[in-house]
This record gives C-alpha cells, sequence and structure tokens, in this order.
C-alpha cells in the first residue's frame, strides 16, 4: 500500500491504480509533483516563526481529473505563498490545439483533442523585501495526435523575483539550477537561463519580472525516461536554491521605503501575469477553469504609482538596471 | 486668439490651426476633450479638503500627436485619479486593422492604414470605500477606407465601480446617463447599458465590475453632427452622474474591514483591465505607447486573498449579489 500521509492530500487518481501500474508516466509523474509539493510546502513551512501552516483545498473537476491547492497566507515570514498541483484530462479546444500547431506540434486542425496534463506550480511571495518571490511549474502534456498516436513532452522551470540585488544569491540561485542541468545536458542551462530571460519580459515596459532561471517547453528527448529525470533533478533543485535565500534575509530590518518598493515591483508582477503569461491566460480562458488556483500567484497586496522611477544610484536603481538588461550569474 | 488657460496645458495641435479651422471634426473634438479634462479635474481638485493637485504631463509621440495626462496621487479625497487625453496621428497596424474589420469595419485588409484618434479617459479611485470609482472614455477615430476614403466613429462610455451599494447613488447615476442619452435618441440608453454589462464583464469570475453605465462604439449616424453632440451631451454628464457621491459619501467613517474589501475590489479592477480591457490590450500592444498613461487606470493599491468571499448577507454580499447578476436602475 501506498504510504500517502507523506503528500498534502490523497492523490487525485486513486492510489491502488498509481502503485497498480508504477510505469505509467501519468503516475510516475502524479507521484513525483505529489512529493514535491509536499516537501516544498514543509520546507516553507519550517521557516515560519509562529507555526502558520498551509491551509489546503483538495479539488475535482467534472470534465476529469483534479487537483490540490495549498495556500498559506498572512504567515510572519511568507505573506501569500501558493503551491498547487493539478491532474488533468479533457478536451482540447480547437483553439489550444491551433496554439500548440503554431509552435511546431504535428496535431489534427480544426477538432478537439483528448489531452492529459499534469504539473506543479507554486509562487512565494515573502513579506520581508529582502527576501525574493519565487515561482516554479514543472508539468507533463499528453495529446493525441493527427495519427491517432500519443505525444507526450515536458516544460517547467524555476525563477527568482528579487526586490532588492544580493549578486551571491542571484549566483547561488542560479549556481544550483545550472547543476541540476548539467548532471543530463551540458547545453540546458545556457539555453533554458536565455528561455528565461526572453520569457519573462515585460514587453511594454522593456524590463525583465526578475533575474530569471530556467524554462523551458516540449522537452520529449532523448527519450521519456531521460526527459522525466531531468524535469526531477529541477524541481528537487528548488528548495536548495531558494530556501537559503529566506533563512538568511527573513529577520533583516526594512522600513516603509523598502516596502512601498517591494509593493511596486509586486505591481508588475500582477501585470506580467495577467498580460503575457501564458499558463495563465491558458487557464483563465478555459471554460470551467478553477480560476482560485491560477490566481493563488498574486500578491495579496500590489500598488502601482504613476511614473515611479528609483534614483540610479540607489539600492532600487541597481535592481533595474539587472531588469532592463539581464546577465549572467555564473 | 484661443484663451488655453482654462485647459490644463497647451492643446497637441497648435492653437492657430485649432482656430483657423474650427469647422474641422478633428479640432472640434480636441477642443472637447480639453474643456472635459480641465472641467474634470476642477471639479475634483475642490473636493480635496487639503488642497491636492492634479500634476500635469504634456507629452508629445514621435510618431506624430501626443497627450496631456494628469494625475492626483496620495489626495485625501482621491487615492489615485487619472485624466488623460490624447491626439494621435499615425499608422495602424495590420493586426489592428484586422480586429476592426472583424468589427465589421470595410477597410483593406494586410496593411497598415493611416488614422486618427482623439479622446478622453479618466479613471478615479476614491479612498473612502463608501465613495466609488468612476471611468470614462469618449473618443473619436478617423481611418482610410479600403477605396481610399475617409472613414469617421465616435466611441465612449461611462460606468460606475462601488464598494458598497447604495441603490440611490446607483439610480441618480444611471438616470443622469439616461438623460444625456435621451437628448439624442430614446434606444441609446436602454442600448448603451447593456453593451455597458455586457462589456465590463470579468469572465472568469462571471461578475461585473462594477454597476455599469453605458458603452457604445462605431457610432456614425444620423450624422457627424449628431454624433458629436451625442457625445458631447455624454462626457458633460460625467461630473453631475459622479461629484455629488464623492461629496455624499467622501467624509463617513468607515474601517480596516470596508478598507481591506475596497483593496479587493481593486484587485478585481486590476484583472478587468489587464485581462480584458480593449483599450488597455490595444494600447500595450502599440509599439511606442506611453504605458504610464495607460496604467494610470490601476489604483494605488490592490489585494487577492485566495477564495474570498462574503456572507450573502453582508453589506459585501448585497453588492456581490448586483455584480453577478446587472439590473435596471431607472
Amino acid at each position: 500500500q501506498m504510504n500517502t500521509s507523506r503528500f498534502m492530500a490523497e492523490p487525485i487518481t486513486d492510489s491502488k491504480a498509481l502503485l497498480g501500474d508504477k510505469e505509467n508516466m501519468r503516475h510516475r509523474m502524479e507521484i513525483l509533483i505529489m512529493e514535491i509539493q509536499a516537501e516544498f510546502c514543509r520546507a516553507l513551512e519550517a521557516e515560519e516563526n509562529c507555526g502558520q501552516k498551509f491551509k489546503v483545498d483538495r479539488w475535482e473537476r467534472p470534465e476529469g481529473g483534479g487537483g490540490i491547492t495549498c495556500v498559506l497566507q498572512d504567515g510572519d515570514v511568507f505573506e501569500k505563498a501558493g503551491v498547487n498541483i493539478s491532474v488533468v484530462t479533457g478536451s482540447l479546444p480547437p483553439a489550444a490545439v491551433q496554439q500548440m500547431r503554431a509552435r511546431g506540434k504535428n496535431l489534427k486542425e480544426g477538432a478537439s483533442l483528448p489531452f492529459f496534463a499534469s504539473g506543479v506550480s507554486a509562487v512565494i511571495h515573502p513579506r520581508n523585501p529582502h527576501v525574493p518571490t519565487i515561482h516554479f511549474n514543472y508539468r507533463y502534456f499528453e495529446v493525441e495526435t493527427a495519427k491517432g498516436e500519443k505525444q507526450w513532452w515536458f516544460g517547467g522551470g524555476t525563477d527568482l523575483t528579487p526586490y532588492y540585488l544580493c549578486e551571491k544569491d542571484a549566483s547561488h540561485f542560479h549556481q544550483t539550477l545550472k547543476s541540476a542541468c548539467d548532471e543530463h545536458d551540458p547545453t540546458y542551462y545556457p539555453r533554458f537561463k536565455k528561455w528565461c530571460d526572453d520569457y519573462f519580459r515585460i514587453k511594454h515596459r522593456n524590463e525583465s519580472r526578475g533575474i530569471g532561471g530556467i524554462f523551458f517547453d516540449d522537452i520529449d528527448s532523448p527519450n521519456q525516461e531521460a526527459a522525466f529525470n531531468f524535469v526531477s533533478s529541477c524541481a528537487r533543485a528548488v528548495i536548495p536554491s531558494y530556501v537559503p535565500l529566506v533563512r538568511k534575509h527573513k529577520n533583516r530590518e526594512y522600513g516603509n521605503n523598502e516596502r512601498q518598493w517591494q509593493l511596486l515591483r509586486r505591481g508588475r508582477y500582477v501585470e506580467f501575469n495577467l498580460i503575457y503569461d501564458r499558463g495563465t491566460k491558458f487557464g483563465l480562458y478555459t471554460p470551467g477553469a478553477r480560476y482560485e488556483s491560477i490566481l493563488m500567484s498574486l500578491p495579496l497586496h500590489a500598488r502601482w504609482e504613476y511614473m515611479h522611477e528609483p534614483k540610479s544610484q540607489s539600492e532600487e536603481g541597481k535592481l533595474m538596471k539587472v531588469l532592463k538588461n539581464p546577465k549572467d550569474w555564473v
């Protein structure tokens, strides 16, 4: 029998079925994301000084599958932390199929196609402006091709959004991700670092959301086993890349200026997520989507000031320089 | 000579040219929006108890034209108030032409087309949660048709977003807009009220942004003179529809609960503007757009809580009922 007590809730797939076919990639991915979710939530809870815990919502989707949304709100270290997994089957609407075709997938045009998707995603907004925000997402996708065969791929990434730049932290973060990538393919980190810089760009402001990390999609080589192992390594690198930064800065002093700057940058985070983020858009335009799980990525508070521009020599200005021109950290 | 001292800044078009051809609709519209901007800004400043004033930015656009952005931030009555006019000429990219064709405009496909656009738009976020947010926008557009002729139309609307429902206020607001419409065509108010309810819908939440008002586009009948007069009436109805509500509620007491609810609703306002609003999207995707003038509509502060739902019998719950199912107010 499967010991599900280490998870945040019962798996979406019946645990007998999960154990019954352990080789099935859908099952392997579901167990991985359940583990990642639980380990990350526990690691964050351990940083809370007053014992704040994640609230757990297990939800089912009428069309098939469901998810587990864990949110910790108003903690003393984390202002809002959301860690979500979902395991979903259904029918991909023609518009979504068209989008995938545009990305080079050999799918039947103009029809709805059966699909399977599972993934873990998290956005952590700490209270202290010296602790960066982290986001990660790792996912597995299956869809039926024009020939009626199954096509599968993995996608994902981890990226960091600091409010104040600490070069040592940035290097530590990127180095941890690079090491996870390098185990599998030395070309991965440089490619996926650049992909991340390109993706998390707030185009209308010509600035990046944060200092990047890695981002990739459509990974289906060299084989399913190797791709899964790569994604597992990336997902397991999240805690060592991030939790040391939380521990280092969470008790640092800060004042109202730092807080206001953090809120302004959170406004930029909202702009990116609502205007550009593919997952958010795809989610919100899907009828019957669980929008609370999609929008848990938004901060508890955000601020917009007209024409705010920090002085170039200030700490805020130093961050802006790096957001305007992404740099290499390892 | 033109007395430009009543405006917030010098007109975008040279005032000799403005006066030289007074019959030109471009000029008549520019003078109208300058007047509306100045009258509205002065009316709001008069409600500030400590004399907070609008800051005025006059800007030019390298591609042609420019605008005047007026923002009052951190007032004691208005937390953030933005009133913007723009008078712009340029070349409409093929994607924008395609969108207009989809709306039934007879424009040449796949080409860039010369256009002229001018308009006034405002979003006012008061501090007191008992004072509603108002938004309005009135605009005039010209573009060259497939035959090389000039096509023109007007668009616009005014709508209200209360945090607490006061039925008397809602009726006053709608009645004022209805009277402005009825002067011109008795079918206008019912059609444009419904258009407004349909447009300002936060689809993923299946709720409206506020209690509506009027919204219309593509007005090019019965003739240019009548259409301009209609738009003028609507724009002149803004102050009488709104300022009495500010005066009535601006000094009411409120506590932290009301403030937090206001911030949550402002989060919804951000969701609508960044995900669905046509003007915002069109603006942000236009290369070289002045994003500060587009995003001045965002509130100073917003809040997102996971799974927040007010009790149905509470004042917050009563507002939600009306946002879920828009009703008639006159």
